[in-house]
Protein backbone atom coordinates (compact mmCIF):
# COMPACT_ATOMS: atom_id res chain seq x y z
CA UNK A 1 0.00 0.00 0.00
CA UNK A 2 2.82 2.67 1.00
CA UNK A 3 4.86 2.43 -1.75
CA UNK A 4 1.31 2.54 -4.39
CA UNK A 5 0.18 5.58 -2.89
CA UNK A 6 0.52 7.80 -5.79
CA UNK A 7 0.93 11.24 -4.80
CA UNK A 8 3.86 9.91 -2.57
CA UNK A 9 4.81 10.93 0.51
CA UNK A 10 7.57 13.75 -0.07
CA UNK A 11 7.45 17.10 2.21
CA UNK A 12 6.46 18.92 -0.62
CA UNK A 13 3.07 16.93 -1.31
CA UNK A 14 2.40 17.55 2.95
CA UNK A 15 2.94 20.99 2.07
CA UNK A 16 0.11 20.49 -0.84
CA UNK A 17 -2.13 18.56 1.08
CA UNK A 18 -2.41 21.01 4.15
CA UNK A 19 -2.82 24.11 1.17
CA UNK A 20 -5.64 22.29 -0.36
CA UNK A 21 -7.29 21.29 2.97
CA UNK A 22 -7.11 25.09 4.16
CA UNK A 23 -8.23 26.05 0.60
CA UNK A 24 -11.52 23.82 0.14
CA UNK A 25 -12.26 23.84 4.32
CA UNK A 26 -15.19 25.70 3.67
CA UNK A 27 -16.25 24.26 0.54
CA UNK A 28 -16.40 20.72 1.78
CA UNK A 29 -16.73 20.52 5.12
CA UNK A 30 -19.13 23.03 6.30
CA UNK A 31 -21.64 21.16 6.61
CA UNK A 32 -19.95 18.54 8.44
CA UNK A 33 -20.73 19.35 12.71
CA UNK A 34 -20.60 16.31 15.04
CA UNK A 35 -22.47 16.61 18.46
CA UNK A 36 -20.63 16.75 21.56
CA UNK A 37 -19.93 14.01 22.74
CA UNK A 38 -20.30 11.12 20.22
CA UNK A 39 -17.17 9.36 18.58
CA UNK A 40 -16.28 9.62 15.00
CA UNK A 41 -13.44 7.54 13.21
CA UNK A 42 -11.83 8.88 10.70
CA UNK A 43 -10.93 5.76 8.39
CA UNK A 44 -7.34 7.26 6.75
CA UNK A 45 -6.34 10.44 8.50
CA UNK A 46 -3.14 10.47 6.84
CA UNK A 47 -0.97 13.28 7.99
CA UNK A 48 -3.90 15.06 9.18
CA UNK A 49 -4.94 17.44 6.54
CA UNK A 50 -8.76 16.73 7.09
CA UNK A 51 -8.18 16.00 10.39
CA UNK A 52 -7.47 19.29 11.73
CA UNK A 53 -10.45 21.03 9.69
CA UNK A 54 -13.17 18.35 11.40
CA UNK A 55 -11.77 18.71 14.65
CA UNK A 56 -11.54 22.09 14.65
CA UNK A 57 -15.27 22.44 13.73
CA UNK A 58 -16.32 19.40 16.57
CA UNK A 59 -14.22 20.77 18.77
CA UNK A 60 -17.06 18.66 21.11
CA UNK A 61 -16.76 15.65 19.61
CA UNK A 62 -14.06 12.61 20.02
CA UNK A 63 -12.31 11.87 16.91
CA UNK A 64 -10.31 8.16 16.46
CA UNK A 65 -7.88 8.55 13.33
CA UNK A 66 -6.22 5.98 11.69
CA UNK A 67 -4.17 5.52 8.87
CA UNK A 68 -1.79 3.04 7.55
CA UNK A 69 1.63 5.21 7.50
CA UNK A 70 2.85 5.78 11.16
CA UNK A 71 5.15 8.23 9.34
CA UNK A 72 2.04 10.04 8.40
CA UNK A 73 0.43 9.56 11.94
CA UNK A 74 3.51 11.06 13.38
CA UNK A 75 2.92 14.31 11.38
CA UNK A 76 -1.02 14.04 11.59
CA UNK A 77 -0.46 14.04 15.48
CA UNK A 78 2.31 16.67 15.87
CA UNK A 79 0.13 19.02 13.70
CA UNK A 80 -2.78 18.46 15.88
CA UNK A 81 -0.63 19.36 18.89
CA UNK A 82 0.59 22.67 17.41
CA UNK A 83 -3.20 23.46 16.76
CA UNK A 84 -4.22 22.73 20.17
CA UNK A 85 -6.31 20.01 19.20
CA UNK A 86 -7.18 17.73 22.29
CA UNK A 87 -10.09 15.39 20.46
CA UNK A 88 -8.46 13.57 18.73
CA UNK A 89 -6.72 9.97 18.96
CA UNK A 90 -4.07 8.52 15.95
CA UNK A 91 -4.21 5.11 15.54
CA UNK A 92 -2.40 2.56 13.18
CA UNK A 93 -4.81 0.04 11.15
CA UNK A 94 -5.37 -1.25 8.06
CA UNK A 95 -8.52 -0.34 6.40
CA UNK A 96 -8.91 -3.59 5.39
CA UNK A 97 -8.58 -4.83 8.90
CA UNK A 98 -10.01 -2.74 11.50
CA UNK A 99 -9.19 -3.18 14.94
CA UNK A 100 -12.56 -2.33 16.23
CA UNK A 101 -16.03 -4.17 16.95
CA UNK A 102 -19.53 -3.35 15.40
CA UNK A 103 -21.26 -0.19 16.16
CA UNK A 104 -17.98 1.16 17.69
CA UNK A 105 -18.48 4.72 16.17
CA UNK A 106 -21.30 7.22 16.24
CA UNK A 107 -19.98 8.71 12.65
CA UNK A 108 -17.29 7.06 10.15
CA UNK A 109 -15.89 9.86 7.86
CA UNK A 110 -13.66 9.25 4.98
CA UNK A 111 -12.01 11.87 2.63
CA UNK A 112 -9.77 11.15 -0.32
CA UNK A 113 -9.14 7.40 0.81
CA UNK A 114 -11.22 5.39 -1.65
CA UNK A 115 -9.96 6.73 -4.06
CA UNK A 116 -6.82 5.03 -3.53
CA UNK A 117 -8.32 1.40 -2.90
CA UNK A 118 -8.96 -1.67 -5.02
CA UNK A 119 -11.95 -2.46 -3.31
CA UNK A 120 -13.79 0.72 -2.27
CA UNK A 121 -16.98 -0.55 -1.91
CA UNK A 122 -15.69 -3.61 0.35
CA UNK A 123 -14.27 -0.91 2.40
CA UNK A 124 -17.32 1.20 2.77
CA UNK A 125 -19.10 -2.11 3.87
CA UNK A 126 -16.66 -2.75 6.65
CA UNK A 127 -17.08 1.14 7.39
CA UNK A 128 -20.62 0.60 7.72
CA UNK A 129 -20.84 -1.80 9.97
CA UNK A 130 -18.65 0.35 12.54
CA UNK A 131 -21.86 2.38 12.92
CA UNK A 132 -23.68 2.72 15.94
CA UNK A 133 -27.74 2.49 14.46
CA UNK A 134 -28.48 6.18 13.37
CA UNK A 135 -25.17 7.22 12.79
CA UNK A 136 -23.81 8.82 9.22
CA UNK A 137 -20.84 7.59 7.27
CA UNK A 138 -19.62 10.60 4.92
CA UNK A 139 -17.35 10.17 2.25
CA UNK A 140 -15.56 12.67 -0.10
CA UNK A 141 -13.78 11.84 -2.96
CA UNK A 142 -12.32 14.32 -6.07
CA UNK A 143 -12.84 13.03 -10.29
CA UNK A 144 -10.34 13.83 -12.89
CA UNK A 145 -13.11 13.58 -15.04
CA UNK A 146 -14.59 16.81 -14.11
CA UNK A 147 -11.49 19.18 -14.80
CA UNK A 148 -12.55 21.72 -17.24
CA UNK A 149 -10.22 24.73 -17.68
CA UNK A 150 -9.41 27.66 -20.39
CA UNK A 151 -7.49 27.69 -22.82
CA UNK A 152 -8.14 24.13 -23.74
CA UNK A 153 -4.60 22.42 -24.18
CA UNK A 154 -3.94 18.54 -25.00
CA UNK A 155 -0.34 18.68 -23.45
CA UNK A 156 -2.69 19.53 -19.91
CA UNK A 157 -4.78 16.60 -20.90
CA UNK A 158 -2.26 13.89 -21.65
CA UNK A 159 -0.51 15.33 -18.10
CA UNK A 160 -3.58 14.30 -15.95
CA UNK A 161 -4.26 12.00 -17.49
CA UNK A 162 -0.46 10.72 -16.67
CA UNK A 163 -1.76 10.80 -13.27
CA UNK A 164 -5.04 9.01 -13.74
CA UNK A 165 -3.19 6.05 -15.28
CA UNK A 166 -0.70 5.82 -12.39
CA UNK A 167 -3.51 6.06 -10.08
CA UNK A 168 -5.41 3.00 -11.86
CA UNK A 169 -1.72 1.12 -11.96
CA UNK A 170 -1.51 1.36 -8.28
CA UNK A 171 -5.04 -0.34 -7.77
CA UNK A 172 -6.89 2.95 -7.64
CA UNK A 173 -9.68 5.14 -9.20
CA UNK A 174 -8.91 8.87 -10.10
CA UNK A 175 -11.98 9.18 -11.17
CA UNK A 176 -14.40 7.65 -8.42
CA UNK A 177 -16.08 11.18 -7.39
CA UNK A 178 -18.97 10.69 -9.25
CA UNK A 179 -19.43 7.04 -8.73
CA UNK A 180 -19.73 7.74 -4.71
CA UNK A 181 -23.91 7.33 -5.01
CA UNK A 182 -23.59 3.51 -6.74
CA UNK A 183 -20.59 2.57 -4.61
CA UNK A 184 -22.19 3.26 -1.35
CA UNK A 185 -25.43 1.84 -1.99
CA UNK A 186 -23.64 -1.67 -3.38
CA UNK A 187 -21.80 -1.18 -0.24
CA UNK A 188 -25.46 -1.35 1.51
CA UNK A 189 -25.78 1.78 2.47
CA UNK A 190 -29.20 3.38 3.05
CA UNK A 191 -30.60 7.22 2.18
CA UNK A 192 -27.62 7.84 0.40
CA UNK A 193 -27.25 11.18 -0.61
CA UNK A 194 -24.38 13.26 -2.84
CA UNK A 195 -23.55 16.89 -3.19
CA UNK A 196 -21.05 18.20 -5.95
CA UNK A 197 -18.79 20.63 -4.76
CA UNK A 198 -17.75 22.83 -7.09
CA UNK A 199 -14.31 24.72 -7.63
CA UNK A 200 -14.38 27.54 -9.89
CA UNK A 201 -11.91 29.72 -10.52
CA UNK A 202 -11.15 32.79 -12.66
CA UNK A 203 -9.40 36.10 -12.49
CA UNK A 204 -12.26 37.14 -10.23
CA UNK A 205 -11.38 34.83 -7.22
CA UNK A 206 -7.30 34.88 -7.10
CA UNK A 207 -7.49 32.80 -3.82
CA UNK A 208 -8.62 29.85 -6.02
CA UNK A 209 -6.44 30.43 -8.68
CA UNK A 210 -3.59 30.84 -6.06
CA UNK A 211 -4.81 28.20 -3.73
CA UNK A 212 -6.35 25.72 -6.22
CA UNK A 213 -5.31 26.04 -9.79
CA UNK A 214 -1.66 26.39 -8.94
CA UNK A 215 -1.06 25.26 -5.50
CA UNK A 216 -3.48 22.21 -5.30
CA UNK A 217 -4.20 20.66 -8.86
CA UNK A 218 -1.00 21.76 -10.84
CA UNK A 219 1.11 20.94 -7.92
CA UNK A 220 -0.57 17.43 -7.71
CA UNK A 221 -0.15 16.69 -11.26
CA UNK A 222 3.90 18.25 -10.99
CA UNK A 223 4.14 15.69 -8.43
CA UNK A 224 3.79 12.69 -10.48
CA UNK A 225 6.15 13.92 -12.95
CA UNK A 226 9.15 11.82 -11.89
CA UNK A 227 6.63 8.50 -11.99
CA UNK A 228 5.09 9.16 -14.78
CA UNK A 229 8.35 9.65 -17.17
CA UNK A 230 9.99 6.89 -15.13
CA UNK A 231 6.12 4.82 -16.09
CA UNK A 232 7.08 5.20 -19.77
CA UNK A 233 3.64 7.24 -19.97
CA UNK A 234 5.22 10.38 -20.56
CA UNK A 235 8.61 12.42 -22.53
CA UNK A 236 9.56 14.92 -20.11
CA UNK A 237 8.96 17.57 -22.38
CA UNK A 238 5.59 16.56 -23.46
CA UNK A 239 4.75 16.86 -19.57
CA UNK A 240 6.49 19.91 -18.94
CA UNK A 241 4.63 20.80 -21.53
CA UNK A 242 1.17 20.07 -20.03
CA UNK A 243 2.22 21.05 -16.31
CA UNK A 244 3.51 24.69 -18.21
CA UNK A 245 -0.56 24.52 -19.95
CA UNK A 246 -2.25 24.06 -16.52
CA UNK A 247 -0.10 27.01 -15.02
CA UNK A 248 -1.55 28.97 -18.55
CA UNK A 249 -4.89 28.60 -17.04
CA UNK A 250 -4.10 30.79 -13.80
CA UNK A 251 -3.12 33.33 -16.27
CA UNK A 252 -5.88 36.53 -16.20
CA UNK A 253 -7.72 35.19 -19.09
CA UNK A 254 -7.28 31.53 -17.58
CA UNK A 255 -10.39 29.52 -15.99
CA UNK A 256 -10.06 26.67 -13.64
CA UNK A 257 -13.02 24.40 -13.07
CA UNK A 258 -12.95 21.32 -10.55
CA UNK A 259 -15.64 18.85 -9.08
CA UNK A 260 -15.24 17.11 -5.62
CA UNK A 261 -18.50 15.08 -4.57
CA UNK A 262 -19.62 14.68 -0.91
CA UNK A 263 -21.27 11.58 0.36
CA UNK A 264 -23.50 11.30 3.72
CA UNK A 265 -25.37 7.78 4.32
CA UNK A 266 -26.68 5.21 7.07
CA UNK A 267 -25.86 2.05 7.48
CA UNK A 268 -29.66 1.10 8.16
CA UNK B 1 -28.32 31.16 -39.55
CA UNK B 2 -31.58 29.36 -39.76
CA UNK B 3 -30.12 26.38 -41.39
CA UNK B 4 -27.06 26.16 -38.63
CA UNK B 5 -28.84 26.03 -35.72
CA UNK B 6 -27.81 22.96 -34.70
CA UNK B 7 -30.71 21.68 -32.51
CA UNK B 8 -33.16 22.50 -35.28
CA UNK B 9 -36.59 23.54 -35.62
CA UNK B 10 -39.10 20.56 -35.21
CA UNK B 11 -42.10 19.94 -32.69
CA UNK B 12 -39.86 17.58 -30.82
CA UNK B 13 -37.23 19.80 -30.14
CA UNK B 14 -39.38 22.73 -29.38
CA UNK B 15 -40.77 20.17 -26.17
CA UNK B 16 -37.83 19.61 -25.49
CA UNK B 17 -36.58 23.50 -24.79
CA UNK B 18 -39.76 23.86 -22.63
CA UNK B 19 -39.14 20.60 -20.45
CA UNK B 20 -35.70 21.77 -19.81
CA UNK B 21 -36.62 25.22 -19.06
CA UNK B 22 -38.64 23.84 -16.30
CA UNK B 23 -36.50 21.26 -15.03
CA UNK B 24 -33.13 24.10 -14.78
CA UNK B 25 -35.67 27.47 -14.15
CA UNK B 26 -34.83 27.39 -10.49
CA UNK B 27 -31.02 26.80 -10.74
CA UNK B 28 -30.24 28.44 -13.63
CA UNK B 29 -33.04 31.61 -12.79
CA UNK B 30 -33.73 32.23 -8.87
CA UNK B 31 -31.40 34.86 -9.05
CA UNK B 32 -32.29 36.95 -11.20
CA UNK B 33 -35.29 39.61 -10.96
CA UNK B 34 -35.33 43.19 -12.44
CA UNK B 35 -36.71 45.67 -10.48
CA UNK B 36 -40.12 46.72 -10.99
CA UNK B 37 -40.55 49.44 -14.32
CA UNK B 38 -37.30 48.38 -15.51
CA UNK B 39 -36.52 47.26 -19.12
CA UNK B 40 -34.92 43.89 -20.35
CA UNK B 41 -33.48 42.81 -23.41
CA UNK B 42 -33.52 38.97 -24.14
CA UNK B 43 -31.17 38.60 -26.92
CA UNK B 44 -32.36 35.20 -28.86
CA UNK B 45 -35.25 34.13 -27.46
CA UNK B 46 -35.99 31.33 -29.81
CA UNK B 47 -39.47 29.74 -29.01
CA UNK B 48 -39.58 31.75 -25.55
CA UNK B 49 -38.06 28.61 -23.64
CA UNK B 50 -36.20 31.15 -20.77
CA UNK B 51 -39.18 34.16 -21.98
CA UNK B 52 -42.00 32.34 -19.74
CA UNK B 53 -39.65 31.70 -16.67
CA UNK B 54 -37.63 34.69 -17.01
CA UNK B 55 -41.16 37.54 -17.23
CA UNK B 56 -42.86 35.36 -14.32
CA UNK B 57 -39.98 35.54 -12.10
CA UNK B 58 -40.14 39.70 -12.80
CA UNK B 59 -43.68 40.61 -13.96
CA UNK B 60 -43.39 44.30 -13.03
CA UNK B 61 -40.32 44.55 -15.26
CA UNK B 62 -41.09 45.18 -19.37
CA UNK B 63 -39.22 42.24 -21.79
CA UNK B 64 -38.09 42.90 -25.21
CA UNK B 65 -37.68 39.76 -26.92
CA UNK B 66 -35.77 39.32 -30.20
CA UNK B 67 -35.02 36.55 -31.85
CA UNK B 68 -34.21 35.97 -36.06
CA UNK B 69 -36.88 33.62 -36.41
CA UNK B 70 -40.02 34.33 -37.20
CA UNK B 71 -41.77 31.03 -36.59
CA UNK B 72 -39.75 30.45 -33.20
CA UNK B 73 -41.40 34.46 -32.25
CA UNK B 74 -44.93 33.29 -33.41
CA UNK B 75 -44.72 30.24 -31.33
CA UNK B 76 -43.20 32.04 -28.12
CA UNK B 77 -45.36 34.60 -28.45
CA UNK B 78 -48.48 32.36 -28.63
CA UNK B 79 -46.85 30.45 -25.04
CA UNK B 80 -46.44 33.71 -23.76
CA UNK B 81 -50.43 34.56 -24.34
CA UNK B 82 -51.12 31.58 -23.19
CA UNK B 83 -49.34 31.92 -19.83
CA UNK B 84 -50.87 34.86 -19.27
CA UNK B 85 -47.87 37.26 -19.68
CA UNK B 86 -48.45 40.92 -20.48
CA UNK B 87 -45.06 41.97 -20.13
CA UNK B 88 -43.02 40.76 -22.82
CA UNK B 89 -43.03 42.32 -26.21
CA UNK B 90 -41.63 39.87 -29.43
CA UNK B 91 -39.71 41.59 -32.23
CA UNK B 92 -37.85 40.15 -34.90
CA UNK B 93 -34.24 41.05 -35.50
CA UNK B 94 -30.32 40.04 -36.07
CA UNK B 95 -28.29 39.97 -33.06
CA UNK B 96 -25.66 41.25 -35.42
CA UNK B 97 -27.59 44.31 -36.75
CA UNK B 98 -30.15 45.13 -33.57
CA UNK B 99 -32.45 48.06 -34.30
CA UNK B 100 -31.58 49.70 -30.58
CA UNK B 101 -29.43 52.70 -29.91
CA UNK B 102 -26.91 52.68 -27.40
CA UNK B 103 -28.20 53.05 -23.69
CA UNK B 104 -31.63 51.33 -24.76
CA UNK B 105 -31.97 48.98 -22.21
CA UNK B 106 -31.70 48.87 -18.12
CA UNK B 107 -30.92 45.18 -18.08
CA UNK B 108 -29.93 42.64 -21.26
CA UNK B 109 -30.44 38.98 -20.97
CA UNK B 110 -29.12 36.25 -22.99
CA UNK B 111 -29.35 32.32 -22.66
CA UNK B 112 -28.25 29.90 -24.89
CA UNK B 113 -27.53 31.36 -27.62
CA UNK B 114 -23.81 32.87 -27.34
CA UNK B 115 -22.95 28.81 -28.43
CA UNK B 116 -24.22 29.09 -31.52
CA UNK B 117 -22.26 32.52 -32.45
CA UNK B 118 -19.02 32.30 -34.53
CA UNK B 119 -18.11 36.33 -32.99
CA UNK B 120 -19.91 35.89 -29.09
CA UNK B 121 -17.56 38.37 -28.18
CA UNK B 122 -18.39 40.71 -30.63
CA UNK B 123 -22.07 40.22 -29.93
CA UNK B 124 -21.25 40.45 -26.19
CA UNK B 125 -19.87 43.98 -27.21
CA UNK B 126 -22.53 45.35 -29.08
CA UNK B 127 -25.05 44.13 -26.43
CA UNK B 128 -22.91 45.92 -23.45
CA UNK B 129 -23.63 49.24 -25.16
CA UNK B 130 -27.11 48.85 -25.41
CA UNK B 131 -26.90 49.11 -21.53
CA UNK B 132 -28.01 52.10 -19.87
CA UNK B 133 -25.20 52.92 -16.89
CA UNK B 134 -25.22 51.03 -13.88
CA UNK B 135 -27.11 48.32 -15.96
CA UNK B 136 -26.13 44.42 -16.08
CA UNK B 137 -25.69 41.83 -18.61
CA UNK B 138 -26.64 38.44 -17.93
CA UNK B 139 -25.00 35.05 -19.63
CA UNK B 140 -25.93 31.70 -19.11
CA UNK B 141 -24.18 29.36 -21.15
CA UNK B 142 -23.71 25.51 -21.16
CA UNK B 143 -20.24 23.36 -21.72
CA UNK B 144 -20.20 19.78 -23.29
CA UNK B 145 -17.03 19.25 -21.32
CA UNK B 146 -18.62 19.77 -18.43
CA UNK B 147 -20.48 16.00 -18.86
CA UNK B 148 -19.55 13.20 -16.38
CA UNK B 149 -21.55 10.17 -15.84
CA UNK B 150 -21.40 6.43 -15.02
CA UNK B 151 -21.32 3.87 -16.23
CA UNK B 152 -18.42 5.22 -18.41
CA UNK B 153 -18.58 4.24 -22.29
CA UNK B 154 -16.76 5.30 -25.09
CA UNK B 155 -20.02 5.39 -27.43
CA UNK B 156 -21.47 8.10 -25.27
CA UNK B 157 -18.55 10.48 -25.75
CA UNK B 158 -18.50 9.34 -29.34
CA UNK B 159 -22.08 10.54 -29.75
CA UNK B 160 -21.82 14.04 -27.35
CA UNK B 161 -18.99 14.85 -29.78
CA UNK B 162 -20.73 14.35 -32.43
CA UNK B 163 -23.34 17.62 -31.33
CA UNK B 164 -19.99 19.34 -30.06
CA UNK B 165 -18.33 18.62 -34.45
CA UNK B 166 -21.99 19.72 -35.86
CA UNK B 167 -22.20 22.73 -33.70
CA UNK B 168 -18.62 23.82 -34.20
CA UNK B 169 -19.18 23.01 -38.37
CA UNK B 170 -22.04 25.50 -37.96
CA UNK B 171 -19.87 27.90 -36.13
CA UNK B 172 -20.41 27.70 -32.80
CA UNK B 173 -19.20 26.29 -29.76
CA UNK B 174 -20.50 23.60 -27.38
CA UNK B 175 -17.93 24.63 -24.83
CA UNK B 176 -18.71 27.85 -24.93
CA UNK B 177 -19.47 27.73 -20.72
CA UNK B 178 -16.15 27.96 -19.06
CA UNK B 179 -15.43 30.81 -21.21
CA UNK B 180 -18.28 33.70 -20.23
CA UNK B 181 -15.24 35.04 -17.66
CA UNK B 182 -12.98 35.60 -20.56
CA UNK B 183 -15.44 36.41 -23.24
CA UNK B 184 -16.84 39.10 -21.24
CA UNK B 185 -13.72 40.71 -20.28
CA UNK B 186 -12.44 40.67 -24.04
CA UNK B 187 -15.58 42.23 -24.97
CA UNK B 188 -15.01 45.26 -22.01
CA UNK B 189 -17.16 44.09 -20.21
CA UNK B 190 -16.82 45.06 -16.24
CA UNK B 191 -17.27 43.23 -12.18
CA UNK B 192 -17.59 40.06 -14.60
CA UNK B 193 -19.30 37.53 -11.89
CA UNK B 194 -19.80 33.99 -13.11
CA UNK B 195 -21.24 30.98 -10.75
CA UNK B 196 -21.16 27.78 -11.98
CA UNK B 197 -24.86 25.71 -11.92
CA UNK B 198 -23.67 21.73 -11.39
CA UNK B 199 -27.21 19.66 -12.33
CA UNK B 200 -26.23 16.51 -10.23
CA UNK B 201 -28.72 13.44 -11.15
CA UNK B 202 -28.49 9.87 -9.44
CA UNK B 203 -31.55 7.46 -7.99
CA UNK B 204 -31.69 9.53 -5.40
CA UNK B 205 -32.95 12.81 -7.70
CA UNK B 206 -35.66 11.09 -10.13
CA UNK B 207 -37.15 14.16 -10.95
CA UNK B 208 -33.28 15.28 -12.17
CA UNK B 209 -32.76 11.73 -13.79
CA UNK B 210 -35.86 12.04 -15.71
CA UNK B 211 -36.18 16.23 -16.63
CA UNK B 212 -32.30 16.46 -17.06
CA UNK B 213 -30.74 12.88 -18.04
CA UNK B 214 -33.58 12.02 -20.33
CA UNK B 215 -35.37 14.73 -21.29
CA UNK B 216 -32.86 17.24 -21.65
CA UNK B 217 -29.19 16.19 -22.21
CA UNK B 218 -29.87 12.98 -23.75
CA UNK B 219 -32.85 13.94 -25.79
CA UNK B 220 -30.61 16.74 -27.34
CA UNK B 221 -28.38 14.72 -28.34
CA UNK B 222 -30.84 11.88 -29.83
CA UNK B 223 -32.12 15.21 -31.92
CA UNK B 224 -28.85 15.46 -33.93
CA UNK B 225 -28.52 11.64 -34.79
CA UNK B 226 -29.64 12.14 -38.69
CA UNK B 227 -27.48 15.53 -39.19
CA UNK B 228 -24.84 13.13 -37.80
CA UNK B 229 -25.03 10.89 -39.77
CA UNK B 230 -25.35 12.43 -43.34
CA UNK B 231 -22.08 14.40 -41.94
CA UNK B 232 -20.39 11.37 -41.90
CA UNK B 233 -19.46 12.00 -38.43
CA UNK B 234 -21.10 8.15 -36.98
CA UNK B 235 -22.55 5.35 -38.20
CA UNK B 236 -26.15 4.54 -36.94
CA UNK B 237 -25.28 1.95 -34.71
CA UNK B 238 -22.34 3.93 -33.13
CA UNK B 239 -24.82 6.59 -32.69
CA UNK B 240 -27.62 4.61 -31.01
CA UNK B 241 -24.90 2.85 -29.12
CA UNK B 242 -24.14 6.19 -27.52
CA UNK B 243 -28.01 7.23 -26.82
CA UNK B 244 -28.63 3.69 -25.36
CA UNK B 245 -25.22 4.21 -23.19
CA UNK B 246 -26.77 7.61 -21.78
CA UNK B 247 -30.03 6.17 -21.28
CA UNK B 248 -28.16 3.50 -18.84
CA UNK B 249 -26.73 6.33 -16.99
CA UNK B 250 -30.45 7.03 -15.76
CA UNK B 251 -30.85 3.82 -14.16
CA UNK B 252 -31.07 2.71 -10.62
CA UNK B 253 -27.44 2.47 -10.12
CA UNK B 254 -26.10 5.33 -13.03
CA UNK B 255 -25.04 9.13 -12.62
CA UNK B 256 -25.41 12.12 -14.87
CA UNK B 257 -23.58 15.46 -14.29
CA UNK B 258 -23.32 18.80 -16.34
CA UNK B 259 -22.58 22.35 -15.54
CA UNK B 260 -23.95 25.67 -16.71
CA UNK B 261 -22.05 28.97 -16.23
CA UNK B 262 -24.07 31.99 -15.51
CA UNK B 263 -22.52 35.56 -15.62
CA UNK B 264 -23.66 38.69 -14.85
CA UNK B 265 -21.57 41.90 -15.66
CA UNK B 266 -21.50 45.56 -16.04
CA UNK B 267 -20.74 47.75 -19.14
CA UNK B 268 -18.77 50.05 -17.18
Amino acid sequence: MTHAYVHGYADREHERLHDQARTLSDLLHHDTHYPEGCTVLEAGCGTGAQTLELAARSPSARFTCVDISAASLAMASRRAAEAGLHNVEFQQADLRTLPFAAGSFDHVFVCFVLEHLADPSGTLRSLLRLLKPGGTLTAIEGDHGSVMFHPEHPAARHAIDCQVRLQARAGGNALIGRTLHPLLQAAGAQRVQVSPRFVYADASRPGWVDGFTRKTFTAMIEGVRDEAIAAGLSSPADFDAGVQALHRTAEADGVFCYTFFKAVAQAS
